[in-house]
Parts: C-alpha cells; sequence; structure tokens
C-alpha cells in the first residue's frame, strides 16, 4: 500500500535507504523448483553498480548479495526469499551539509513535506541505490522467463542530442548505445558534461523476444500499462512509449498491423493488442531526464524557507541513462513475471495459441 | 487480480461489454458525506457519449447512470457505490459478420487467445465503452477534490499532423482543441478522413491544479507512475510523459526547476518529485493512437487461420482522441483521489506544508 | 480496501443495502468456459431467501438474480460477471421508527459512529440480506469446483439448548438439522421462541470432501486462516474452529493423525495441515449468535444520548443459523476457489500428490 | 499474494526459515515520527523466545534483531523499515533424519505436496520460529497504539484439563497463566508430560482496552473476521471466537448488550458490532492444539510412500500454548493498528463517537 510492493502474484517488497545499514528485499509468490544460484543474482548487480568505467559515477558500491531465504539445496523453495545488501560505502558526512537545503529537483523537498522529516544522507530511500533490488529481484524473474523462451534486453538510443542512427543489439560499449559509430561523438561530450558539471537526458528501448501471447489483463492492468507503471517507477523516468504511434501523423490504414496466415505484417502496437501480448516482440521507448544532482550552482531554499545556492559536490553520473539498462530489464522481466502467473492463474485451462501456420 | 478494480483505497471495479446488457461499477472505499446526485454523474458521462457532433462517431448512447447503493439521503454514505447503465442502443447483429473474423490492430485476437472464446459483438469487453464507468466513477472523486481545492482539465493538443500553436484552456470547439484558430484546418482533415473511411492520432495534455503536496509513494507507487498506468489503460493510448523533459538536448542545469522562497521558478518536472506531488501544477502529456476501425479494407485472418480482408463499416471515430477528455480527466482525478487517502492513512499525523512563502 | 471485496484472484466485490435500489456484485478473475446459468444461481439463492417455512421469518423477498456480463452464450468469458437482485419487497416506511434510536447488538451505532451517517432502513448494507451476493458468488465457484471433484456441504448441529446426537448429512428438514429425531422438541422451541418474541443461538458444521492436497499459503494467508475469516464475516457468526481440537484436555499423542501408506489413521486436525489442505476432509464448525432483533423490550438510546426502550416488531428469525447454511456453503466454496486458483499460479509446475498408496 | 503479507495499509512481509540464515520483514505503510528503538523490538521478542523457564523448551534462541532501515535518529521516517534477526543456534544436523519422512500432524507432508521439494530442518518455513518477526513487528504496532490510549493483553485461561476459576490479569508465573492457584497442579501436569513425552493443548483470552469506535470495515473486512483470521494464522491455532457467545442455550434477551445513556450494560459480542469496534472491551477467546512434535513413538510414512514409526526428540515445548502469548498479542496490534489507517483512510472527516454520556 505504501508503494514499497511490486506485483500482484510475483511479488517483490524492498526495504532500504542508500546511507543506512542494508537494503534488502522479499520475493514471494516465486515458483519452487527454479535452479538459481547468488552467483547468477550477483552478475546483474554488477552490470548496475557505478564505477564501472569513467562516463559514470566513480562511486564504488560492492553491492554484495547475501540470500537470506527461500532457496535451499540451489532451489528456490516457493517460500519467500530474502536478500540483502550491507551497505559498505557510505560516506554520510558527505551529505551531512545537505541536512538543511533542499537540491533542486529531488525528493528532498516532497519527503519532507510528506513525512515531517527524511534522511537527507544522500537521497535516503529516493537514491537510485534503491534500484538494485529491483535488479535482484528481477534475475530470479528473468531465469525463470529463460525457461519459457522470454528474452528482454534494453539498449540506449539517444544521450543528449546524440541520437543512434542503427540499432545494433549486440555491441558492447561504455555507454550501453545502439549505434557504435556514435561512440567518439558520445566521449566528446561527456567531456564536456564532467567539466562543466553539467548532465543530460537519455531515450532508451526495451525490446522482449518470445513472449507468449495472453498475458496481461483487459481494462486497468493492461500489459501496457503495467509496463509503464512499472518504467516510470524507475528514478528519473518521465516518459513511457509503447510500440512505434508516437507519430500522429499516420493514419490508421499506415499502422493497424495487418494480419495474414503466417502473422502480423508490421509492429506498430509493439507487440500488445487490447493489453494483451499478441507473442509479437513487445517494444517499450522510455525516456530519463538529466541528473539533477550536478556541480553547477543552483538556486535553492533551505528548511526555514531562506533563499540559498547549492552547488552538490558529489559523486554522480553526467547521464543517469547509461545505468538504467539493467534496471529497465529488471522492471520489464519482473512485470512479465508477474502476468504469467496472473495469466496461468485463470487461464490455466485455455491451450493459449494464435491462428498463424508459423509453419508455412 | 483480473485487472477490472483501479485504485487501492478509493477503488473502481468495472463490468460490462458493449452489447450485454449492462455496463456497471462498484466504487468502494468513498468517503462518507460528500453530497452528490445522478446529474452530476450524468453531466459527467454526456461529455463522453459519442453523437454529440459531426467529427466523431454518430452511434447513439443515452448513457443514463442509475445509482443502486451508497447514497442515501443526497449523500455518500462510506458504503459501496453501485452504479449501472442499460445499454439500450446495441445493434448486436452488427456485428455477426466479425464473429469468425479478428479485426486488425483490436483485441480480438488476443481475447481470443487468451480466454479460447470471446463475446465478438462490438468488441465485447475491450471495447471503449467500458470506459463510461470510469467517467462515472472519476465524477465522484471531481466532486470531492475539488472540495479540496483540486482541478483538472484535459485539452487536445495534437490531431493527426495539426499540432495547436496555443494554449487556450477556455476554448470551446467540437474538437476539444486547445488552439482555435485551427479548427477550419481540421475541419478538412476530418472531411478527407471520412471520405478516405481512415484515421489519425492525437496527442493531449492534462493539468492539475491545487494539488496538495504529499501526494504519492516512494519507489514503485510514486504518483508519476500511477498516473502514467492510469493513462495508459485508456483504450488507444500508446505513450505518456510527465512533465516537460522529453528534448534530452537540454542540459541538467536548464531543467531543474531551480527554488526560491516564493516558490519554483520553472515546472520543468510537472510538479512531481521524486513520486510526490510538490504543490505546484500537474502537467501530463498523452499520445492515442489512430481509430482501427475503419472502412478502408485492410489484410487479416479468420479464426480458422485462412488470410481474409476486412473493412470495418460500423459506426467509428475518425479519431478517437476528440473523446478521450473526460476519460482522461477521470482517470486522473481517480489516482489523486486514491492517493489522497493513502496519503491520511499513512500521514494524517503530519502538517504537509513546503516551506514557501507564499504571501510574498 | 473497505471490506466489500472479498478474495485475491477470484474476487467477490458487493454492494447494496437491504432497502435501497438493488443488491449486485462483481465475480472478477472467474476461468473462462465455465457453462452456467441463471437457473444455478438462483438454485443456491432459492435455499438462502427467508419466508420458505414456518421457522424463519415470514419476509417474502423473490431474489431474482439477473446476469449483466461475463456470461456469452452460457460461458464464462473470464471478464468480470456482473449480477444484480432488484429490491422489491422493501417496506422502508417499517423502519421510519429506528431512524433516531440505536436497536441493541446491532451495527446502528457503529455504522453512525463510523461514517457520522446511516441508511437506518432494515440495517441498510449491515443486513443480512447483503449475504445474498455472496450465494450468488458461491454457486459459480461451486459449478467449477464440482469439476473438479470438490464437494461441500454445511448442516445445523445445535439450536438453542437442543443438539444433534446423530450427524446425518442426507437429511431434510426446516431446520436443516442433522439430527432429524429432534425435529418436534425443535418445533417446541420455536413456538415458544415465537410466543416469548425472543431468539436463540446455533451451531453449524461444514464439511468439504474431494479437496485436494496443496490448497493454502503458508504463515499469514493459512487456509484454515482464509476460512475463518470466511465464516467469521458471515453476519452474527462469533467463533469458528477448524478440526476437532477443542477439547484441550486430550494429549498431542491421541490427537496427531498419524499416517500409514493408505492414508491418515484419524482427522482431527480437519484436513488442514500448517495452512495447507491435506486431501482429508476439511471440517469445520462454527457459533452463530441469537437474533438480536427481537420483541421482546430492551433498554436503549437514542440518537441525542438519551434513554429509551425499544422492541423491533418487524419480521425476524428465531434463529438465523437455519438460514445461514447456503451462506456458510457459498463462502467455504469462495474460499476453495480463491485458494485453487493462487495455487496454480505458483505451483502450476508442480504435480501435487501426496504419497498415499489409495489402491491398496 | 503468496500468503507472507499481513495487513493491508500497515503491512508485515516476513521471509525465513527456522535453519536458514536469518528471519527477517518488512513493516510498510507505518506512519512517520513514532520514537522507537531496537530496545523496545527486543522486549516483546524476549518475551516470545523458547528457554526462559523449565516449562518451554529448553532450545536457546538469541533472537537478536537488527534494524536495516526506516528508523532515522530514533524515529519512523515513514520509509519501509527493515528488521533481521540471524539464525545462530541452529542445528541442522538434528534434523537430518527428518529429510525423508513426515512428522505427524505438521506441515512436512502438505510443503511436500504443495511445493514438490521442502527445507525439512527444523520445519523450515512452518516452523513456530516465523513467528518472531510478527513480534517484531507488533512492537512498534503496539508503540503507536499506546499513544492512542489503546493496550492490548493476553493470558493463558486453561492448559490441557486445568482451567483457570479466576481472571487474574497482574499475575506473573511462568505458565502465563490466569488463575495463579492452579500454578501446583500445572506443575504436576508438566511433569508428567515431560516424562511421557506427552503434550497437551491450551485455550487463551486476549483483551484490549481503550479502542476506540469505528475501526473495522463492513462485509468481509469484519473487525473481528480479520482477528479471526489473524489469530487462527497463529500455528497451532485451531479455533477463535469473539466474545461470550458459545453458549447457544442463551437467549438473544439476555446476550443482546442493552444500552443505558452511560454505556452498555454488558459485552456478550465482545466489543465489536457489525464487524466495527464498539468502544467497549474487545474480547477474544482462541484454542492451541498439542505440540505434535513429542517424544513417545508414532506411526507414519517416509517420503517413498512407506510405514515408517518416528520419535522426535528434539527440544519441543509440552504446551505451546504459554509461548503464544507474546504472539497473539502481536497478531491483534498488527490488525488494530491497519484497522485504525484503514479508518483514518476513509473516515478522516467523521468525528467518531458514540452518544454516551461518559461524564454522568
Amino acid at each position: 500500500m505504501s508503494g514499497n510492493t511490486f506485483g500482484r502474484i510475483f511479488t517483490v517488497s524492498t526495504f532500504g535507504e542508500s546511507h543506512g545499514s542494508a537494503l534488502g528485499c522479499i520475493i514471494d509468490g516465486c515458483p519452487p523448483g527454479i535452479a538459481i544460484d547468488s552467483n547468477e543474482i550477483q552478475a546483474e548487480l554488477d552490470k548496475r553498480k557505478p564505477g564501472q568505467s569513467d562516463v559514470t559515477t566513480p562511486r564504488k558500491e560492492d553491492d554484495q548479495v547475501e540470500i537470506l531465504s527461500g532457496i535451499f539445496e540451489g532451489k528456490t523453495t516457493g517460500t519467500p526469499i530474502g536478500l540483502i545488501i550491507r551497505n559498505t560505502n557510505q560516506q554520510s558526512q558527505d551529505y551531512q551539509h545537505l541536512k538543511d537545503v533542499f537540491r533542486p529537483n529531488h525528493a528532498d523537498i516532497t519527503y519532507q513535506a510528506k513525512y515531517g522529516l527524511r534522511d537527507y544522507r544522500g537521497g535516503g530511500r529516493a537514491s537510485a541505490r534503491e534500484t538494485a533490488m529491483r535488479v535482484a529481484a528481477g534475475a530470479i524473474a528473468k531465469k525463470y522467463l529463460h525457461s519459457q523462451g522470454v528474452h528482454t534486453q534494453c539498449i540506449v538510443t539517444q544521450i543528449g542530442p546524440i541520437a543512434a542512427d542503427t540499432m545494433d543489439w549486440d555491441t558492447k560499449n561504455k555507454f550501453n548505445f545502439a549505434d557504435p559509430s556514435k561512440v567518439n561523438e558520445l566521449d566528446a561530450l561527456f567531456e564536456e558534461l564532467i567539466k562543466e558539471g553539467d548532465s543530460v537526458g537519455a531515450k532508451l528501448q526495451i525490446v522482449v523476444k518470445g513472449c507468449p501471447a495472453g498475458l496481461g489483463e483487459p481494462v486497468f492492468d493492461k500489459l501496457d500499462a503495467d509496463l509503464a507503471k512499472a518504467i516510470m517507477s524507475i528514478n528519473a523516468v518521465k516518459a513511457v512509449a509503447i510500440g512505434d504511434l508516437g507519430d500522429t501523423s499516420k493514419r490508421g490504414s499506415v499502422i493497424r498491423d495487418e494480419m495474414t496466415k503466417t502473422g502480423f505484417k508490421t509492429n506498430y502496437s509493439g507487440g500488445i493488442l487490447g493489453g494483451i501480448s499478441s507473442s509479437d516482440d513487445i517494444v517499450i521507448g522510455f525516456t530519463i531526464k538529466p541528473t539533477s544532482s550536478i556541480r553547477k550552482a543552483a538556486d535553492t531554499i533551505n528548511t526555514k524557507g531562506e533563499d540559498t545556492e547549492i552547488s552538490v559536490t558529489g559523486r554522480h553520473d553526467p547521464c543517469v541513462g547509461i545505468r538504467a539498462v539493467p534496471i529497465a530489464e529488471a522492471m520489464t522481466n519482473l512485470v512479465l513475471m508477474d502476468h504469467f502467473l496472473r495469466n496461468r492463474a485463470q487461464c490455466g485451462d485455455v491451450e493459449q495459441v494464435l491462428p498463424f501456420n508459423n509453419n508455412e
């Protein structure tokens, strides 16, 4: 109810402040018998952790996950899985000067208003560090989905003004960028941002391959609605789109994904029709705002309501979009996993296939 | 669980197919003592109903709401409010030819896959007619929110290629369009669309004024995440954005909404920080895809998986975005109402104010 | 959240006051493809309705159910099922004298305290008439459970001081009483109660045969915990017991339901171990308090807090336990149906069998 | 959904097996600003822990709680509270012989059936050790409820055949027994049970003083229904009763709790009317079955379905009822806390008072 639990059947509840003792989560409703060990969870966490290159924050976070329950002799038991990550590198004194001042475009002032008090150290609960547990939980969902043939991938398609002209899903670069030919251009941009103490936003795309038809619930819990919520709940995300329908000048006759006996002719709708997966690729785009915590000085107020100025000297990313990749993959997998179980609950008696002739 | 209930404390559960006996809903968790009568609910429904002008479907739906419970002597009692609208103008025979064929870009094929059977008459549960009960429920939320000084308005900002150059929130025109100077241009577009049997998409904007600080929950149920889900759950919506952060070339130093003692200097973040309302205007943009049910013939398949062609001759809108206005307002009000009560539950002991000096 | 929805996957949400326009409910999450028609629902409702004999209230309620959605061509479609029953025999003027006075042991005074106002006509939402929709929804659960071999039956085992000495599950008598040899004794008791304008309590037992192993969730949502809640939520129920463990003088060595390869030797635990069904018969006992609305005058207060006296002259049952039978069966079936789907969601990959050798 | 979360607004989610790494929980939805430290939580845990006297299991469990999040500078922050207790004294090798055999009247066989595998060490998740986190969470609810004047106490009223003749709520004895004159008799009984390797059941009573009127929701989430579920969810509890209405021979005219302007004349209904608290004392009785894990040999089967015999030589309580006292208090406080917030969410605008003249 207070917003720290995600999902309805496969649920993830998280706790933890960026500078408290530990982060943790409970994964409940997990099917029994999934083979998983802490290395598989750790591998996902390692993709998210900062300090991996010169274009993300140099802050070191070890993010060593410990499994406390729910996995016995290498398999999930069906009972709740408890995970924690100890906070080992928190430097709370770094944040003492933020005790009485509100960083612009941060949750500082709204947490203070809502709760009447706040853990001001490093953003507390509002820190993106919270997303570590989403990634850990997503690793378990991913393992199960893989066994069902469902694969999710996220990639960065635009950073600041630089847009990818190609979509290379196999490329590896420190920007997680879809167009490797733009890496030099991105390097120059980041050099400038770091020098100026400024930041930019980013656009990303997620594609899910192998999703069976039938996932998603009509009306309020449409699969696209739940994906939109999942992605929008990630820190700094401010826009989400399903498929490729943003250009309103395109006519209905063009974008309606006509069908033949071998399948859909196009996929403008992004693999979801009427809120239910169609078995085509699920395509999600989203936009991340620029990091707000930057060195460049800004006007703000203190807790007494007086004018003051702030320059955030901490350790931050020039573009948080780069590190959003594993988080977005995790959130997508959590939605799919939950809807997979929801669908099985109600429609477990139905053989769910589209009447396409895939062998032709 | 099956997706027909919206909200956590102030909940709306709906039922009804477009061509069944009736639509209906239960509104639960409503505060007692709200003065409301069926005329106030009917007034909102009348904004949504088709057949109001030559640019929406000429289909007639009376949409007469009946209150069955929960309101006694003109006031809500705190017990569940039951509402129904009888379907009086359904012409099921119009849809008999759709029994064995799947309309492209519709839920026909995904419902069939998920459930193994479907009510093929007029889209059944997947019809936009389902949104009538959202609007009815929203009318009650709106009444309460007005008493708290919260006002929500939605307007169309783009139809097909025609974008509003001005934002006139007070204008009245049959397109619900923000820029009255474009009405002639829109008329020409619609004439063309009707002649060709085609359709276009639209963009809309919602603004909420007077929302207090403190609504929204951290992490998963951020106010923007719940708004994104609410809007994305409306038929044909495919993209949602909060605030004005879509241009990733803008720097963090520009968009960070600096503060002075009298308030925020800008509102790029759309009135929500860290998932919690900041007391500034909440701004939401969204995109609606073109109507898929159009006269222009399309390739499709039948229930046997054979190739066939379809031309939907029924009564449809060239741009469904126009009629989305009251639905989007209703969904926004439902989210705010629910979060208002959620916030009161947990933080009812806190005086929630921002330290701005509004008298200066 | 406001307590008018039951279940987690197979959910029933009800609305309606005893003297409003109608009662109704939404059944959501129902598996598609269940063959059911309104006669089957009506048959269950007819078991509950008053006026069936001289030992229940002579009040006439037709309780004609109407299906509004979710059933198409004789089968459930997987979309929400809307049902209503119009209130046709309400005599609101009968209750005008209750507007300003609180009936003892009724919800009158607590509803007034909680909501600040109340529908005083016939108990409003607190009337046992609300249970009609539970019975209607239970009919659908029952149909599905029967197809899975699960059968639920409830019977009265004690009325006032008269206890059944035998358990005859096939007997038919107007008291729904397990021991037909006591009918004359019961007749005499009821004659006395009606003459004196008084009432008595009752004890009942529910037995479920054919329940598969594996239903119920560990810890908080144990099957017995959810059954206890379901039964305790029925008007006038004040005690619930699972199995036959009330006699604390019995030793652990006696009541522990030892096992052999052909099954359990005894069933003291009532078919549930660790909150999960064991495949043995589920046995539930419960106690119903005497009707509070009786002719015999009582001290009470009015809405001004002044002393007054009340004699409820309306049409009431000398023992409401008799009519609790179909309601208790319905609630039991709703719990089992919900847990059947919950179990399938999480454990659908597991073949759930006990290692008994049933063929020996 | 999988039953490891309790509550709707003030929620407690637990994880942990008796012989895993740790137990833990997340308390979400907690009001901000409650002053609490780990000593207050530890004090409640110490009441529950085994090894406190010669009449409970000599097993030593330190149960040292660690607060991981949600409490900052001595106060709850409104964000989720993470707690863990490391398992330090688990002797898993003690349980190796239970790997392939099912203890009678335990969850061993039903967990195996449901999940297809189980953590056989000490009962795993089904161990009463799981209740430690309920007690920890209950300590926080208790602190808030005390500040609202609400006080909960539980006491043992019967052990085996020995019933309390007096209700001394202030007595302190190792049996938590309401009648101190029976302590010698109980000593003799326990000596016999320990000698024979057997066990007995118990009855307990809970009383809540100071509960305001208005808590509880109509219909399904009646306060008594939620209390019944909460208590029934405690390991070994098999019966729950509200108030004093078990004697069905008592007439309605006797038990109806008549009212005068100064209050209720009796409290047969146990402080709850129509599912809503009446401001009178809430009274709950419950029954606990005898410990099933006893030394006395029993027939059972192994995982291959073969007959075998078992004698549980581990460290167990002759009567688990004694240690149920703090758990039952905790569960009661969790229910009240949750309903306090639920009531505030919906009815926060209503001044909730009964029209009694308490000053007279």
